[in-house]
């Protein structure tokens, strides 16, 4: 069967070489088969003993006893929520790219399913009492919150790394990710109730500061960093997931009438950023067209910046103030530092600095203030003391970060694992069994030709 | 870079004369740009300054209250469920148009959160005390509830509109609507438990008479107006969703028995018509196929024909029925009504009359035969008097419907805001930046080009 | 109107001759016209006389009744997480043909609505008790997981049979699965909470008999049998809605604290599938590449290996291990056992084989050795006995899975019913109306055409 690339003549284009190209002949680099395998069923094995030795049921979860723990029907629903955005939600929202659709879903799935069990370990070893980890739905949800953590790394780097560098970066991030987050919540008693600080900043700025260590020149000229109809389409499910299920996100660990005000204001503050979302991308158009890339994104702003003062009195106009600001942050942020962090060699393939980056930044902050008003919990501290450990636990976050994600960045430079080379950025076929037809959905001539009476049929129907 | 696009003949069709168009190019329509912006940015500071001024808490989103009010436990996964029809179900199920999938999703998404907050706001004033609006989470299942009826009118008018258009229609139709739900369930006490009445019948109709005001020849001889295979399935996601979570929509505002009603009898309902759409559909097509088409919408049918009557004591086959008879209607109207309609100059492009107005219709009749046969909850009037408030009730959502939809029609025609040009309608490329590749998202050729081995690596696999 | 199909040569291809074919023209198939409507009006006027005469609401649907029975609060999360699998997830993991689309989420939805009423009755009749049919929410939710096996058993013949075969078929394999199922869970009192061995193994092998007698030579021999690039995206949709909710599906009927393990338990067992996947897939494939056909299905396994033991004491390490050895089993399966299949006369379109039928016997046995090690509720019996009985159930599942599905297949091959001829197979086009652009959503002629202006503005913007 030959296809309709092959009739094509083989022009260079963008500056690569027309030499025959090692991307899919396996004997330039034999190297790469059985390392990806090798790496998971390590991992795997190791994973499976450390349950064996240490994990167990939780009281709630176990045979006979009254439940004490977190019931079930209480945290399930919000449970499966944020189950959806981490697999379907930053799954999807990131297809937009035309070639790396499948490493986009499907990659998302592999390392989310690889955090939930690392993470569960990691925090379980922080916080185990008799040598024994105990499970109950809250470990679940939680292990959720960390797996969201490291695909936005994952964001920042998409379509640079090999699935290898993926997965050790995953299982470095969870290291450096836990033990922030319990200086930040036990150590400091900083409150953050949807992760803004302890999942968005730092998932952003340890994937930006990856990216930065991993930055080459080409990653700026490739043809295929870019979206296509479809492919947009695609993304906007991940996109509308996301937003629904946001308030979920924001409220799933919060207690009692908190939990209620972390809903409504998730709520609000979300309609906001994504109504101001368009005016402000029809503003900075030379034409005044929307941008898919802001609908995509910055519509989700106001979940990330309203999320450690979701639980808090901040009313709710105090909540659509805080949308309206992520919002046209975002915007701005994908019009404006995006482009010039790509020329300072820092190349943020799917803009997570606008999405999760600077939002956050926004959320730290208006914690910090709205605790200064005394519109949180203060327990025993003076509102200024709690507002000093939610910026210190803010700057602590971006420290912790940026240090792993050096450290990481050095780590996956290590020849051990794989490197994409040039002209494998941002595609599918390096490490994806693609169709023949490789990304064409639509060509007609096998029917065509197996077929031959369409035509006719099809110009009958006219 | 040169497109596929570009080596073609330019040869005029569909009657549309081959003189340069002004769609795309900026200069000659400067007018637009900054209107969308404006517009928006003023409604969004409109509401922050309402909620400031008039909009709290609840008594159970309050600080050290014990919750009196709706539970968020009881009723926050069906609002969640209503919240996907909203957003993934109507988004999705409109971007059957094969040029207007970015316009479908996008401008549902943004409708969707301006009326969010719009209708919290009119809803609230129109039911406040003390000069408080109380928010908690039945203020947000209502809003949403609100949002589906100007998505509903979205449908109509898909395609044909102006984003500005589309803000300013929703604006109006949350009055008019607000209003005649006051008059429906506060004056005239008539049931409506899954909005079959107040929702689906008012949003279709004010929908179809705005799209009638609207009228121009063009719209019926647009070749931009039609599906493609894609098309199609993205636009079975929003159907799927739709079908799958409307027994939330129906029931999640019931209480007691009547909800564990709801749930049964629009289940039944939709499973009797899919089944049916599936008939009718075969039946009516010339080859005996199936169309998508009714696929995508009749199969839907039994969930807004059995709305209001969802929490009465009809029985299960009764459900059944409604069903079997709703999918039987939709299905015979998208074949018969509304290629009838189009040529009386009312073209409804997502065909909402079928879905949503004639069955909403024959909710209405079913609720009041019904109370008739004494199967709703009379309270204190006889089974006679329901049944004519609830027939009034039906006939006055019908009046305020057309006559919301008229002025607002006069309203939309006025030059202060845009208007679509003829080769505009149905596209995209208008109001949104779309790829280079134009909706083609099968473009091989830069791929083949910069990496020339492609094709013969592909031969290598055959 | 020309499209680009007919500007081709007409070209025989893989082996089909290229005289004028009668795929779609309606003259060589007049028969097949009103078949499809005279079934389904036949079996809807069938159920809708059932239901009026024997099924009535339960108690705690009806008024005025203190809530007797299973409350809607408790299981309708879950609920619907079912139900959202069985439409959505069984219904876009099929959609991974590139011709066969709108069979796959249609005819999938057709089979489910039909299923979920005839499930009802049938199950209704062989637990009725005073002539009446009580319906609660366990009822919508065993219709479902009913539904679920009929879909299984879908995807083994997907493409090769009509809509009206299919139909004949879940309503023959309804019967059977109900009193299969009567006979393990009554008379062997056999556990299996995730219904893996009573949904998934017998829909597995029901639906594999019923391929091998209607196996033909031309399936394995279609063009039309594979995947595009966005086929295989729309398929991921599927794949993430069932991993996501599998937990659910595990736990819906589960109770106390069995539930909860189920949940966790699921959960586990599903990373596990997903990690382990991976690392097969790469290590079977000779570039090292991962396939996607795997990552859609085997990253599943977890969930129907863990079905039978999900609210047993089997611990999270226990998870893990089955889920381990069932994401291996899957990748397995898809890469040698189903090529073995196919040469010997059982072609198996979506591999249910290796999803559902093989990780299905692994359940079934890991719950025998969970009972014998007693991690299981035993009540009176000895472990030993209990483990025989798991046995024997999932013996009589298997024999009666085969029994019924030749039984079926001898029925589906009677003359009475449409069989598809040998060029219809895979393809939409036999029995849905597909937009002229037949499966091509790129078409850009039109559009150049009727916007002549159009490659001048492309190239203004480069």
């Amino acid at each position: 069967m030959t296809t309709r690339t092959d009739q094509r003549p083989a022009v260079p284009m963008h500056g690569v070489v027309s030499e025959r190209s090692t991307l899919i002949g396996r004997d330039s680099r034999p190297d790469r088969r059985g390392r990806l395998t090798a790496f998971l069923l390590a991992f795997q094995a190791l994973f499976l003993g450390l349950f064996a030795g240490f994990v167990r049921y939780g009281p709630p979860a176990g045979p006979g006893i009254a439940a004490a723990g977190p019931t079930i029907d209480h945290y399930y629903p919000m449970f499966q929520d944020v189950h959806v955005m981490v697999f379907v939600g930053f799954g999807f929202l990131m297809t937009f790219l035309k070639m790396y659709g499948y490493g986009s879903v499907g990659f998302n799935m592999l390392v989310a399913a690889f955090v939930l069990q690392w993470a569960m370990l990691m925090r379980g070893f922080l916080y185990m009492e008799d040598n024994t980890i105990n499970l109950d739905i809250s470990s679940l949800l939680t292990a959720d919150f960390s797996a969201a953590a490291v695909l936005i790394s994952y964001g920042a780097v998409l379509g640079k790394t090999t699935p290898v560098q993926l997965v050790v970066m995953a299982f470095l991030e969870i290291a450096f990710l836990t033990v922030n987050e319990w200086i930040g919540t036990v150590q400091f008693k900083a409150q953050d109730i949807g992760g803004s600080m302890f999942v968005h900043v730092f998932g952003a700025y340890f994937g930006l500061t990856v990216a930065r260590m991993l930055y080459r020149p080409e990653v700026s000229d490739s043809a295929k960093e870019g979206a296509n109809y479809h492919s947009d389409l695609f993304s906007m499910i991940g996109t509308v997931f996301l937003w629904m299920y946001w308030p979920s996100f924001n409220s799933a660990l919060a207690v009692a009438d908190g939990r209620y005000r972390a809903v409504i204001n998730t709520y609000l503050s979300l309609a906001a950023s994504a109504v101001i979302t368009f005016a402000i991308s029809s503003a900075v158009d030379k034409d005044g067209k929307v941008n898919m890339v802001h609908v995509q994104n910055a519509t989700l702003a106001g979940g990330v910046a309203v999320g450690t003062t979701a639980d808090m009195m901040i009313q709710p106009w105090g909540a659509l103030l805080i949308g309206t600001a992520a919002g046209t942050l975002s915007t701005m942020g994908f019009t404006y530092v995006q482009p010039f962090l790509a020329r300072h060699k820092l190349h943020d393939t799917c803009g997570v600095n606008n999405l999760h980056g600077m939002p956050g930044l926004l959320a730290g902050v208006a914690g910090a203030v709205a605790c200064r008003l005394k519109l949180c919990d203060l327990g025993e501290r003076s509102a200024r003391d709690q507002a000093e450990y939610q910026m210190a636990a803010l700057f602590v976050t971006l420290g912790v970060a940026v240090l792993g994600g050096a450290v990481t960045g050095i780590i996956l430079q290590l020849p051990v694992w794989d490197r994409l080379q040039a002209e494998e950025l941002f595609d599918d076929r390096v490490y994806w069994e693609v169709p023949d037809d490789e990304y064409d959905d639509s060509e007609p001539e096998p029917r065509a030709q197996s077929h031959p009476r369409a035509p006719s049929v099809i110009q009958d129907a006219e």
